[in-house]
């Protein structure tokens, strides 16, 4: 039997997907059901297995064989599956084998530092380390594409081809937006007693409204399931098993149900991705903003649409009478939609969200571009969150120990949370485009004709269409802030004029 | 920096344990939490990993480096390590992986036809597919060792230096006793009612139970979970992960108590094997006659004895009162108890259980001695049934589709089940020679010190010990059945004799 050098090539990619799926299964475990004394070895195993996957893919060979293969006659989907992995290689091999396993033990070690560091309010704890892995975080940038300052280089691995010129412009008419406006509904005064959101509700109801949800809006259980973790998240291992966690605050329903539908919404991109392309590197988000587009538009276009819970709020009065009985509709829902500066990113509400992710992105541009010193990182966080939200914290864990990002060795990031709600904005406009009736189809239910419009023009490619093809596609000319504006100017105005204290 | 032969060698194992562990944790997905359309990329992902397990085990230089070590100046653990791996060399390397590829192959797609079968009851659509995997297993037990007749080699990959010619006496005299002595009991009437034990106990509450009794023999939650599945079983990925996995039948609550000891059992010895063994090979049970021994201790000799129900009945009649409260404490260590012969193995009361692992042996070992004919396997089946338990199968599914093993190339196994019984007994006894308050022990709660001694003498050793060298140092110089028959004899006729109708 022969077999060409191009099957050689597809199933060598194969092995190296093999080994992703397989990581992103153990990190799964890891961060749900394995018990606290398998940690250390299966930290030993992930570790074997990665080495094993980092020499798949900057193996020579290989290299040779899909520069040979991309000057062939080739369709397509070829073209874009031997392109994807000669980048990966080019990225991969660029740093040393012996550099990335260091690198993982610090970033290993230093989340681990972090988590006492926050318990403990010390951000002395894990200075040095925050400084160690950002210098090695621009060296590494430097290596893998001396061409981008890099920054850039770290947005694009989030975000290809999206630039710090390109979201400055953006992130700055957004602050010089919501910032007014936020001073102009943040003491208007209600009427409606929302203080029963954070009564007790029991995690165990909490998971079977969570369920009801993901139901309704169409995740598949057979290809899926909801586990139960500290931090949420999605794990798309491939399109037939996107496995979701989530943590459930007892004393806050808001929480666990929003985190659900956030989740969901990935899971639903991953799910409806074109199965065909499984094995071969394109069966992913084609980015984390777009990724991240997903489960903002089923948390907050939808999750927090009025008709979304005019759905499903006698779900809650059924299941948890003790507390809802006496709440009427129009508290809950304002409650839910609720806004109010906070210091915690992930609690945030839908107007004061935008200017957590902005604060983050001005530290870390400003990190990367010019000389900070890290000890400096406490005193201009604080500050940020004065100036913009009016709100100081008052310690390191609600401050710059809050998120574990940095921690691990994650810059570029953040930006990836407000680029996916500028784009889940944008696509809201496209689908009302085609289904005027966008309103209708959430009270009437009808979710499977807005996840099918999804799979149709996003889902189903998986990385076979840029973020900037599938707006093109959408007749959407490229990334707008202004969508995004209109539409959380258009609604919380309404709210807050409905409700407002007369 | 020079890495010695001594050290590269320690590394290849240690990469090979992962590749093992990382297969045993992708099993135990499977059989639980793994959403139904992960299951067919989960099999593409495993024989990835299994593929590449197999070139690291076969790998020449390994080979030749393990000769070159062994010819040194050894200590006894460095010269059992690598005695383990040559021996897995030559076994494995004898058979080309092409050949082992397309068994697994073979293998999976008969499990598939063979549960399709089993809900037809249809034994014809599996008769073939039996009948090659016969065939298949018979030649690679010759090639791998072409010394000992194709059984005995199958029985050895269970359990080590165990032979027909051992197994044939303990059978034998075992059938000759336990059937006159079913015959005598089995007609004995009780006053005693014992319906209640086929209840509705919700799988919820069998959960509750059941964490409730692993907790009390000592079990680590914090080095294991309790999950659910269709067939249980343990996953002893190492001794910090040893899970366990439960079927609950919501009006059974003896199969599922019993079923979370006897895992808890396999557990127990996983979750107690010396750590510093966890890379080397030798880090598991020394073989699956000494690991069903521990499954068989805490399910039969603790689970069935009447001073555990003692402190555990309490339980059920304070969790479910609907159905305890009017029980007595007598009536449920009876049906617990209760002899009487049915159909199905993994049901079977403690005297009859020996003559279906027998009339399992005896079929598999004719299999493989003469030339049987498998279309006539139904009624061979049948007839021993009717023989020694005098009841006989009505359909394919209660008789021979019951079980998995064959169809999944499982033979040499069921021994294991007798073996592990036989074992238990003779362990027993040794324990009672240091402990002669064992029965005070079980009765005040104490498992720990139960525990305690099976970590001393058998579970800490791993594979460092075999069979023969652990009954060995507790002065028990052979593998016998006379304490287990004198064992069943003397419990089951006081029982009967205790609550016989006068």
């Amino acid at each position: 039997m022969i077999i060409t050098i191009q099957q050689q090539t597809l199933d060598h990619i194969q092995t190296i997907e093999h080994y992703k799926q397989v990581l992103a299964l153990l990190s799964w475990d890891t961060n749900t059901y394995a018990p606290k004394n398998s940690k250390k070895q299966l930290a030993k195993i992930q570790s074997t297995l990665a080495t094993k996957l980092h020499l798949l893919q900057t193996n020579s060979d290989f290299r040779n064989n899909l520069e040979l293969l991309l000057q062939e006659d080739l369709n397509e989907l070829q073209r874009k599956i031997f392109n994807l992995h000669l980048k990966e290689f080019t990225e991969l091999s660029s740093i040393s084998i012996e550099d990335i396993q260091q690198f993982s033990l610090k970033k290993a070690l230093t989340s681990t530092n972090w988590a006492i560091a926050k318990l403990n309010n010390n951000f002395q704890l894990v200075q040095d380390d925050l400084k160690e892995i950002i210098e090695t975080k621009k060296r590494f940038a430097n290596l893998k594409n001396p061409n981008l300052s890099p920054y850039d280089q770290l947005l694009n691995e989030y975000e290809p081809d999206i630039l710090t010129k390109t979201i400055d412009p953006l992130f700055e008419n957004i602050k010089s937006t919501i910032i007014p406006f936020l001073n102009q509904i943040r003491n208007v005064n209600s009427n409606l007693d929302t203080s029963f959101i954070k009564n007790p509700f029991p995690i165990e109801k909490q998971k079977i409204l969570g369920k009801e949800l993901l139901k309704s809006i169409g995740y598949n259980f057979e290809s899926g399931q909801m586990g139960v973790t500290q931090h949420p998240f999605s794990a798309g291992i491939h399109s037939g098993d996107a496995r979701l966690a989530v943590k459930y605050v007892g004393n806050n329903v808001k929480v666990g149900a929003l985190m659900t539908l956030h989740e969901g919404g990935h899971s639903l991109y991953t799910q409806n991705i074109n199965e065909k392309l499984v094995d071969t590197g394109l069966g992913k988000y084609t980015s984390m903003g777009f990724h991240e587009s997903q489960s903002i538009f089923w948390e907050k276009i939808i999750g927090k649409h009025e008709e979304f819970w005019k759905i499903h709020f006698p779900f809650l009065q059924q299941h948890h009478p003790e507390v809802y009985k006496n709440v009427s509709f129009n508290q809950f829902f304002f409650a839910l939609s609720e806004v109010k500066p906070s210091l915690t990113r992930y609690e945030a509400d839908d107007i004061t969200y935008p200017l957590h992710i902005i604060i983050r992105y001005e530290i870390e541009k400003e990190l990367f571009t010019n000389e900070v010193n890290v000890k400096d990182l406490p005193e201009i966080w604080n500050a940020k969150y004065k100036n913009y939200l009016d709100i100081r914290p008052t310690n390191y864990s609600e401050g710059i120990l809050q998120d574990i990002h940095w921690y691990s060795g994650s810059f570029g990031y953040f930006p990836s949370y407000l680029l996916g709600f500028i784009y889940a904005a944008q696509l809201r406009e496209a689908i009302i485009k085609d289904y005027p009736n966008f309103d209708q189809l959430i009270a009437a239910g009808d979710f499977s004709t807005i996840l099918q419009w999804q799979t149709q023009n996003i889902h189903q490619f998986g990385k076979l269409k840029s973020s900037k093809e599938i707006l093109n596609s959408l007749n959407i000319s490229e990334i707008s802030e202004r969508p995004l504006l209109e539409y959380l100017i258009q609604k919380y105005g309404r709210l807050y004029s409905t409700f407002a204290l007369k």
